[in-house]
């Protein structure tokens, strides 16, 4: 599992020299191109063979009922799911008079690379048809982060050793046919079959454009294209359209040294109040302001916005040439999936799969935005922008559920609730305080006055007050907030749950911070000084269940009498258990699917002392079965902090592998955008222990032994902060603007343009025995040598 | 409330003497005639106007599919639906030429009665219609208990003033068509629309047959009817047959003086397993049977058996004549659900009307089978023989729920899990200590030893092995079962529930006991010494959760330390809160549906002190909203014990009138057999203080100001012990048999045939105030003279 034989290992990009078609839909996931406004799937320019195409747009979505055998008050009725939209990659080829599809014929050559560096797909192939003619086809496929509607592609044929009669078929195509969906319900997909309605279908000269709504959400859609076309004299081109096809044509012959090149642009469009001749309008100019640039105008665009992203963001790793392109893959597919969202959410799989409807989860606010804040903080701002939007649905929920302030939606695409399972939707209400530490964090990284005004203020207050009117008071005066849902999917409505009680407690305190900030703005929610002073109570006396018995906090008030999960008698194939084993066993017993008071030990490590750490993180480490993939990354964090630096080596290796070698086998959905994001964050939280409490960054950096070198930039108070960490060695610098105060193990430092600060690490104390997993579940052991340690 | 005007006040008989068409429904459920096996509600004999027709044979469902928008592990695919069978009871009438049909023409008289001693219903009707012509109609209609397949019609119609000519249509009609299902899930009315396939059908003479099956569950439904007619000379008959109707038709004129009698028998049949041939006979033979007994020999039967029951199940109640009518009104409905029902489950609405799908809950052997258990002890023994015959289902569901033993559904119709809800489904376990219960009180009542032997030892065995499986032992050796849910609805998934504690310790030492008196049935279910040691074990160290701070047990390990609900904000239109709420903030709230702790004071009232249970009952009356109506006959019996007979008093009325005054506006969809027996329960468990604790039958009799006298039979080791309470003495008496002991007022008294025993009552403390309510939850005040003290 540790490397996958279908990439090879180069530090700037992923490299595919075989095409495997077992592993199709996984690679169109990996491949995928996004930023983060549209997506396309990486299929192969000629549409088939494939594993599951795809073409998405950020918001785009179609309605379908909730069904409820027995039906609650306050159950969403509808939920939301990502559709595929208009399909403009496709380029079918016919090759004399047999269709280029690589599943006949003889396959001589296959090639694809993701470029981190340039944002390009590039993919050279060389096939003879089963008639016995040859061709080698070269394309390249961007999806522009500097124009957000559009993507282009640059696609060569050319024949090899004899003439060839060509037709290349360059199309949009809505409504495609979609797989089955493997176990999947049958009403979900009978009501996701065929979502677009057309309304207006066109093709002239070298132009196409197909404009659809949904019938459920009203949305409409519109993907338009233009081509450039170099071809040898005697090419005729022609054009056609029909509701759900708009198609050009082109007709040649090619001798060998002769090439047919089309450079495609499709600019991509869609609105839910906006007319249709306002639609029509938008794409075209997007697509006319796509020709006026070019391709090569483009491409360069391109380049110069990733160098500018590397320059801020880019982690170096020497010793482990897996990590290095793991953790760049990492972060190209992290942007991708931010980079210009603007005001939409950032679902779990990005917009590179339909992998959990396309909805948007606390992934995105507690793994994915802490990346994006301090190494693009204007995605980081647009994603807590896209939740102020969404805050009128959220008070409407609060309403609904007899709460104040606001409610967000476990998962969602337009910001109503689609969670059918209250236990672990509703009443994992901790998501409302994970968007507060996000925008806590946010402010504190970047000083974005604007934001803190506009939106950070309401955000703040209104999940402040439900915090406030969820939990309550005892006669002592504690303040308990009872049967929730944390972060663990393996336990439910649980009364004080450390993590959200923690995170609440920051909520709280933070919004009457903020609050006194901005006084005018905090009177426009009609915030009253006994409010905030209600809040500040409730965060000073919140209850955080410890077990005298353990001398430990525990996961939840009365959690560690339950009874622990029979490990020993559960077989490897009964993983995960949620597929094995009914909730309510599952709830009731000792047994996480992933962090949880451990989450709570990083993101609130300023409410532990080391030892309380220590001891909760061995606790639970024997506990936790990481069914999910939100988990290792934690792990890693504090199996370093702890001082198992190789425990944190290996659990850097499942976040950093999950979706390169498909550890949970369903990357054909989608990339898990949190784990990738985990890989940034067990570097740099991890081993360059950065922290960043109440507004003091800080760094206790250590290297597992396979590492000799980790270097990485994070963008505060609009510096770059680089870091570089040896073995023995910690060195802070930032290039250019005002010094900047750190803590370096707890001592402080100030590091200016002037001076870089170089600091000795600490002697480390010898590292103890590692906590265990429980029986089968240990991370796979990188830190044994799994991988080369090639620089 | 109190006083509902459609039914006149009587004792030994329900009369309606106006029709409501606006009370249409639920008139047929009170109405409906059954025997535990066929189930007629109570139409019009003509089949419109209708509220819900109805007839239902015991088992008889078809399976609809159970959608989830998320689904889980063990969550039950498909569940099953009564179904509305062939109709037997149609009668149709010409009149002249106009359909007899009460919503045209003028009805001058119209009276229906349901005698409890004679088990028949009678209705009389005189009639003109539009155009003119008057009829007079008399009906009688019968359920046979001695004749389990048998139902029949007596029916004669008349001229009052002038001749007419008639036409009468006797039917069978299958697949008829249903009233849309108010707010319901149109997926389920549709999978149940037409539920029939038809195999066979008939009509020769006056013989009528219509045979089909289900198409999901694949059951076959015969039903056959044959008549005997008197009329006037000149009247022609003809039979007919299509695929879902069989039809008699009588034609003739009738003068004034003239009568035309038809005499219906009707019987019905089902079966999953045998041929169409065989089940052809078995009603052939069935109708055979009852024309063969004829209409007097049917209607005497039932008389005796009625007389039988009377006998040894009566309560009389003076000074207050609407409970003493309710009473034998819900002792006749009690016995009608279960008679026999002879190894089938007893539903939630008996056979009255489709209401919950038709389900058997924890219901029959909580609320319905004590009173059975005294009163029809043979009902209670099939009761549980239909538990026993599931056993290999609960065997399979503990099995897919990784536990040992057996888990019985919590909703059912064929013993497999129709619960799609867990957390108030299948984590409801309670019914399976239950179920022990029942089988723990019957086989003291009755020393069954045949029963005890064959089913009793396997189900408190395979009961036991779960309980064993469920919890767990703390370190210091207590036993816990977590996770839980209890009796109450608004509270789910709890530590150790008291109820479910000590109903689970109570099935657990029952177990170890019988085991050691069956060691041979033991033996064949592999019970070894070392098995029932840690029954005993688990029994003796049972945890019970006791708030220190309050000094007092509480519902579940720290309930009593959550928020207590909002009732002053809570509107009085805001009941029942879970159609006003969600249960998120339901179950973390001091907030109940129904009797949970207060029900174990009840049931293990061996296990608490007089002033446990006094401050337990107060505390969790402030709290109780009910709901549920299965609360009112427990508080009835807690108020009682704990000195507060004048609210058990009103309680005892909201129990008693739940369906006479259609208290919960469902009565539509069937009647709630558990509030009526509840009934029974209040005054005998309450007012008569009867308990049958570790084989010890004891009383404590007190009586609420208005009335003057209670006395109840009860069957006990197969004597009928009477029991008579006046405000002063309580007389018990047996009329043969050997000596029975039991206690009175804690004192040991020997009744014997020769020696009545006449005891004087202590004297009462002086009552108390009456613990609170939730604010506008009181019961309606009986005690302060609602009813007439009529005798």
């Amino acid at each position: 599992m540790i490397s996958h034989p279908a990439y090879d290992i180069e530090p700037w990009c992923l490299r595919e020299t075989e095409l495997n078609l077992g592993l199709l839909a996984q690679s169109e996931s990996v491949f995928a191109l996004s930023n983060g406004h549209v997506g396309w799937r990486g299929n192969l320019d000629e549409g088939e063979p494939h594993g599951l195409p795809g073409t998405y747009l950020n918001g785009v979505y179609e309605l379908r009922p909730l069904p409820y055998a027995e039906a609650g008050y306050g159950y969403p009725a509808s939920g939301q799911s990502v559709i595929d939209v208009t399909n403009g990659k496709l380029i079918r080829l016919l090759v004399d008079d047999e269709p280029f599809d690589l599943r006949y014929g003889r396959l001589h050559h296959h090639q694809r690379v993701l470029d981190f560096r340039t944002g390009l797909l590039h993919r050279t192939v060389a096939w003879t048809s089963p008639a016995g003619s040859t061709v080698r086809i070269r394309s390249s496929r961007l999806v522009s982060f500097t124009q957000r509607a559009v993507a282009a592609v640059a696609y060569e044929v050319e024949p090899v050793d004899a003439e060839i009669r060509i037709v290349l078929q360059s199309e949009l195509v809505a409504n495609e046919q979609l797989p089955p969906v493997p176990g999947g319900d049958p009403r979900s997909a009978a009501a996701l079959e065929s979502p677009l309605v057309p309304e207006e279908n066109f093709a002239r000269d070298t132009r196409l454009r197909l404009i659809h709504r949904t019938a459920g959400s009203g949305l409409q859609v519109a993907v338009a294209a233009d081509h450039v076309v170099e071809a040898p004299a005697g090419t005729t081109t022609s054009a056609e359209s029909t509701e759900n096809l708009s198609r050009l044509t082109l007709t040649t012959h090619l001798h060998p040294g002769q090439t047919l090149r089309v450079e495609k642009f499709v600019a991509h469009g869609w609105s839910s109040t906006r007319s249709l001749p306002a639609l029509h309008d938008q794409v075209e100019a997007a697509l006319f302001s796509a020709t006026h640039t070019a391709w090569d105008g483009l491409r360069a665009e391109q380049h110069t916005y990733l160098a500018a992203f590397w320059a801020g963001a880019d982690v170096e790793v020497d010793g482990d040439a897996e990590i290095q392109q793991a953790v760049r893959f990492a972060l190209f597919h992290v942007l991708q999936a931010g980079a210009r969202a603007e005001e939409r959410a950032i679902p779990a799989k990005g917009l590179t799969g339909p992998g959990y409807d396309g909805h948007c989860f606390w992934d995105t606010e507690t793994f994915v935005l802490p990346l994006l804040t301090y190494t693009a903080p204007q995605a980081a701002a647009q994603a807590l922008r896209w939740r102020f939007a969404t805050l009128p649905a959220a008070q409407e929920r609060a309403r609904q559920l007899g709460l104040a302030g606001a409610a967000f939606p476990w998962r969602t695409i337009n910001g109503s609730e689609c969670s059918s399972y209250w236990p672990a939707g509703t009443a994992a209400f901790h998501i409302n305080a994970d968007i507060a530490d996000a925008v806590v964090r946010y402010v504190a990284a970047t000083d974005d006055d604007a934001f803190a005004r506009e939106a950070g203020v309401p955000l703040l207050v209104q999940t402040a007050r439900l915090w406030r009117a969820l939990g309550h008071h005892d006669p002592q005066g504690a303040f308990h907030i009872d049967g929730v849902t944390g972060p663990d999917e393996y336990s439910a409505l649980s009364d004080d749950n450390t993590y959200t009680n923690l995170m609440a407690q920051q909520n709280l305190a933070a919004a009457a911070h903020l609050v006194s900030r901005y006084p005018r703005e905090a009177g426009l929610l009609a915030v009253s000084g006994a409010e905030t002073a209600s809040w500040r109570n409730a965060a000073a006396r919140m209850s955080v269940p410890y077990s005298t018995a353990l001398g430990m906090y525990e996961q939840s008030a009365g959690s560690t009498s339950h009874e622990v999960w029979d490990f020993p008698a559960t077989g490897p194939e009964q993983y995960p258990l949620m597929l094995c084993f009914p909730y309510f066993d599952l709830y009731r017993k000792q047994v996480l699917k992933q962090a949880d008071l451990v989450l709570a030990l990083h993101l609130r490590g300023d409410a532990f002392t080391r030892d309380d750490k220590a001891r909760a993180f061995a606790y639970y480490e024997a506990l936790t079965v990481r069914d999910s993939s939100l988990s290792a990354c934690t792990q890693a964090v504090l199996a370093a902090e702890t001082g198992h630096v190789e425990l944190a080596y290996d659990y850097l290796g499942e976040a950093a592998m999950m979706d390169l070698s498909d550890l949970e086998h369903n990357t054909r959905d989608g990339l898990h955008i949190a784990s990738l994001a985990g890989t940034w964050t067990a570097l740099v939280a991890g081993f360059g222990g950065m922290r960043h409490h109440e507004g003091l960054l800080s760094f206790a950096p250590r290297l597992p032994t396979a590492l000799s070198r980790l270097a990485f930039t994070v963008l505060v108070h609009g510096r770059a902060l680089r870091v570089e960490v040896t073995r023995r060695t910690a060195t802070y610098s930032v290039p250019a603007g005002e010094p900047l105060e750190i803590q370096h193990y707890g001592t402080p430092l100030k590091v200016s343009p002037l001076s870089p600060r170089s600091v000795t690490l600490p002697t480390a104390a010898p590292e103890g025995t590692a906590p265990d997993q429980p029986p089968g579940r240990r991370p796979l052991r990188r830190s044994a040598g799994g991988a080369p340690p090639v620089g």
